[in-house]
């Protein structure tokens, strides 16, 4: 498995519009783009930093993990998504190998059109870690 | 204030020596430095990736907020550091100017030498906050 930058951030707010103006006014970034991912239950909006993106989670149901998370441990990151070179599939065959537990066995299409898959916090010293690649075009 | 990249991330571990196998062995990122802030009472670890460095907190002392962390919320992302290209100090100028509330009134000396100032999270959307730069030569 090969890493080669850390694709996003994901952290849950209870509302996007109250969080705007905090990420925009005050860090300077800019939202370029506001998605629902509907089988997910959230709303996303997405900023650009250097080679990383911010994406702030806001849920659209009770029943969403991010509401969830907000409801037992409040509003703050999430996860972290590091980008993968050699493929989200490959890469989980080699983490399987290695004992490490994961949340999705195969790849699943996330926000932006990514190949995403999750793997548990329970082996990756408590970080919620999603790896990610661009789908072959 | 203009921000460039992320800088690093903050996790905060229970101990350096049992996390390095999952960052080293798993993710496959390499240790360059293990460092011990004793002001702050946390030993500290650095991985690179892409732009970004990610830094493994241990407290050593009871007493370090690292340790009240973990004692609170368990092992996870502690804080989010961006790096700013026209200097920590103006940039807390501004953001005090818009009411954002500061944990450090005056940037101080960080991990790596680098020039930190952390910024409330009562004022971040939650997300402990530190702005960096390299001092000047």
């Amino acid at each position: 498995m090969n890493l080669s930058h850390i694709e996003h951030l994901g952290i849950a707010v209870k509302s996007i519009a109250d969080s705007l103006p905090y990420y925009e006014e005050v860090l300077g970034l800019k939202c370029y783009s506001i998605e629902e991912v509907a089988d997910q239950k959230v709303k996303t909006a997405f900023f650009k930093i250097g080679q990383t993106k911010i994406e702030l989670l806001e849920p659209t149901s009770e029943e969403s993990t991010i509401a969830k998370f907000i409801e037992k441990r409040g509003e703050g990151i999430h996860h972290i998504a590091f980008a993968v070179t050699d493929g989200v599939a490959n890469a989980l065959t080699e983490l399987s190998g290695k004992g490490v537990r994961l949340i999705d066995a195969a790849p699943r299409r996330g926000a932006e059109g990514l190949n995403i898959a999750f793997l548990h916090p329970k082996s990756t010293c408590s970080v919620l870690t999603e790896l990610c690649e661009k789908p072959a075009e």
